[in-house]
C-alpha cells in the first residue's frame, strides 16, 4: 500500500486529533476530506464492529445546506424521488440525477424544517451543481457548505453508548428520523442511520470547536462497552449491500442501473431536471443493474480497479467492490451486469487483478 | 506518512502502470484521481527536475469540454477574464468564479475552435458547476469530460526531448500557446505549459489507449538526457509561486486575494455571473493578500494544515504550504496575510505544528 501526501486541500476534520491518537493506520480521501479506512486491520475491524461499537469520523459526509423560500423547490429539482410526503424530521435516501439522469451523488436528504435541509453527500462536489442550478433558475434560496461534520456512532452496542450520553430519549428515534439533543448547550441532530447494517445513529456536529468534546465524551461514556475509533468498513458494507458513489456507480449510470429505482418517483416527482431523461427507463427499466456477486477461491487482491466479467467469452459486466468475507467463508463482491446475466445463481467469471476467477450471481446480498 | 487504501473511487491513470513501474512511493488524491508526489525523494525529485527531463503523469487535470453554439458564451459567464481577443491555439489562465465572486478553480482554458474549448481544470468537480449553469440558463452548448489525459514533460532538458519524438517543430510552440502533433496517426494538442518554473510541454493525451505507448516512447527517446518519472514538486512549485487551489486559496478567496487580479478585466468581462459581485473589490483592491514568506529555522515539518500568522500577538493570516529549499537554504512558504502586514520585509511569526517561528514576508517569490 503507498503512502499518501498530506496537505491542507486534503482536509483534517474536527476529530482529527482523536484519529491518529487511536492509531489510524490508512486513509482514502473523499469529499476532499481525510476518511480513516484501517485502524487494527479491516478484518479485526469488522470484527469488532460487528460485536460491539464504535465512532466514526464520517466528517467527509459534507452537508450542502439550501434555505430560503425556493429550498423545497430546488430539493425537488434534484432529485426523482417525490418529497411532498417529506416531513421536517425525516431523512430520505435521494438519488441525485443531472439533466441526462445520470446519478451525480446518492445522499441523504435531511429536512430541518420547510425552508431548511441539509444534503449529506458521498464523494462529488454536489455544492456546485446545486449552486449553478439555482443561480441559472435564479431561485431564491441560499446554498452553501455550513460547519457541520457528522460522527456516526455504529454497531450493536450503539443505543447503549448513546443513551449514556444523551439520555433514554435517543432509543426512540427511528429508522432514518432524527431528533434534537443537546450536548454542552448546543442542540445537535442526532438521526438512526449510517454506513452500516449493524445499527447506530450519525450526529450532525455542528460547529468544529465541539468536535473532540464530544469525541472524548463518547469515549468516556463507553470505555466498558469496548468502544473504538472505526470507519465504514470495506467488508460489512458489501455483504450488507451498501453503495459507493464512485466505486459501485458513477455519473454514467442511471438510478435504475444502481438498483435504486424504488427510491424513485419519476412519474410525479414534478420538477426534477432530470425527469424527461428517466420517464422511459422508469418505465421500461434498465438493461444493466447492480448485482451482488459471489467469487471463488481464496481471497481476492483489493479492486482498485473495475474487473471485467466474462460469460461464454464476452464481456456482460464489472466488478467494482471485492473483499473476503470471513463470516461467510467468501469472496463478497458488488457489480454491474447485462440484464441477460443477472438472474441469480448466473455463472460467470470475473477476471481479477491476479487471474481469472468463477463466480455466481446472488438473488440478495449477504445481510 | 500513513498508507493510502486504494479503490476504483480514486480512478486510476492511462499511465498508471508506467508510474508504478517507476517506483511511486506516495499518492496524493487531486479530483478524485491518483496524482503521484514522491519518486524517489521530494529533495531527489527536486534536484533531478531542475537539471533534467521528467515525465509527469498529471491526468488529474481532468478536462472539462464546451461545445456548440453557446460554448463561447458560457466560458465567459464563468471568468472575468475578458475572452474577446483570446484566438484558436492559444491556453489562458482563468480564474473561474460564482455568483459572490469566490474562486472554484483556476484552470487553463484551451480554445480548440470558436465553438469549442477545454478547460484544464484544478482540484474541483468543476463540470458540475458548468453543467449546472448551462442547464439554468438553457445554453445550447454540451459541457462533459471527455477521454483526455495530461501528460507533461517538464525540466531544461524537455525541448531536445519532445524534439527526438514529434520533430523540431514543437520548439517553436510559444508560452502559453499550442498546437497540433501526431503520435501514432492521433492527433495531438502539445502546448508549451506546466507547473513548474523548469520549462517544458503537457500533451492533451486524447485516448486512454495511447497512453502507455506515449509514455514509454518517452523514455525510450530520453534514456540519455537521464529522463525519469516526475510529480509536481512542492519545493520547486513554492519557490515559483505557483499557487494551488485547495491548499493556497479556496472558495472563500476572490481573485484579487490570490494575487490574480492582473487575470481579470472584470470591467469588460461582460456576462461573467461574478462580475456584479467583484466590480467592488476590483476598484478598491482586497483586504488580504497571497505573499511570498521566509520562515527561519532548520526544516519546517511538512504544512498539513493553515498555520496561524502572528505580529503583535494577533493573527494577520495564514501560511499554506511550505517546505526546505535546498537551492535558497531557508524555509520557502505561501500564505495570505492582512494588508496592514503584507509589505515586503515586514517580520512576522507563524505558528508551524512544531513551535513558533520567526518569519519575513518577500517581494517576491524565489523563482
Amino acid at each position: 500500500m503507498p503512502r499518501i501526501s498530506l496537505s491542507r486541500r486534503l482536509r483534517r476534520t474536527p476529530f482529527s486529533d482523536g484519529v491518529e491518537a487511536a492509531g489510524v493506520k490508512a486513509y482514502t480521501v473523499y469529499n476532499r476530506m481525510l476518511l480513516p479506512t484501517v485502524f487494527e486491520s479491516v478484518e479485526a475491524d469488522y470484527r469488532h464492529l460487528k460485536s460491539h461499537v464504535q465512532v466514526w469520523d464520517v466528517s467527509c459526509e459534507r452537508q450542502v445546506e439550501l434555505r430560503g423560500p425556493d429550498a423545497g423547490r430546488l430539493m425537488q429539482m434534484l432529485t426523482p424521488r417525490d418529497l411532498r410526503g417529506m416531513l421536517p424530521g425525516q431523512c430520505y435516501y435521494v438519488p441525485i440525477v443531472d439533466e441526462t439522469g445520470g446519478m451525480l451523488n446518492d445522499p441523504v436528504a435531511v429536512k430541518l424544517s420547510d425552508d431548511r435541509w441539509w444534503i449529506s453527500i458521498a464523494d462529488s462536489d454536489l455544492l456546485l451543481w446545486v449552486k449553478g442550478v439555482a443561480n441559472g433558475y435564479r431561485l431564491d434560496v441560499l446554498v452553501d457548505e455550513p460547519d457541520v461534520s457528522p460522527l456516526a456512532v455504529q454497531g450493536p452496542k450503539a443505543d447503549d453508548l448513546m443513551a449514556r450520553l444523551f439520555g433514554d430519549r435517543v432509543r426512540d428515534v427511528r429508522f432514518f428520523k432524527f431528533d434534537m439533543f443537546q450536548f454542552e448547550g448546543r442542540d445537535l441532530a442526532v438521526a438512526r442511520s449510517g454506513y452500516s447494517k449493524q445499527g447506530g445513529f450519525e450526529i450532525y456536529v455542528e460547529g468544529s470547536n465541539i468536535g473532540m468534546p464530544l469525541w472524548n465524551a463518547l469515549f468516556a461514556e463507553g470505555e466498558d462497552l469496548n468502544v473504538r475509533a472505526g470507519c465504514p468498513n470495506l467488508i460489512e458494507r458489501i455483504e450488507g449491500g451498501l453503495l459507493s458513489y464512485g466505486n459501485d456507480m458513477t455519473d454514467d449510470n442511471t438510478p435504475h442501473e444502481c438498483g435504486l429505482g424504488k427510491f424513485c418517483n419519476t412519474h410525479t416527482a414534478i420538477g426534477c431536471v432530470g425527469r424527461d431523461a428517466l420517464l422511459r427507463v422508469a418505465k421500461e427499466g434498465p438493461v444493466q443493474q447492480i448485482r451482488p456477486i459471489e467469487i471463488e477461491g481464496g481471497a481476492v487482491p483489493p479492486c482498485d480497479r473495475p474487473w471485467p466479467v466474462f460469460a461464454g467469452g464476452r464481456q456482460v459486466g464489472q466488478v467494482t467492490s471485492a473483499a473476503w468475507s470471513p463470516d461467510f467463508g467468501t469472496n463478497v463482491s458488488i457489480g454491474m451486469l447485462r440484464l441477460s446475466h443477472w438472474d441469480a445463481g448466473t455463472e460467470i467469471e470475473v477476471e481479477t487483478s491476479d487471474g481469472m476467477r468463477r463466480a455466481t450471481v446472488q438473488g440478495k446480498f449477504w445481510i
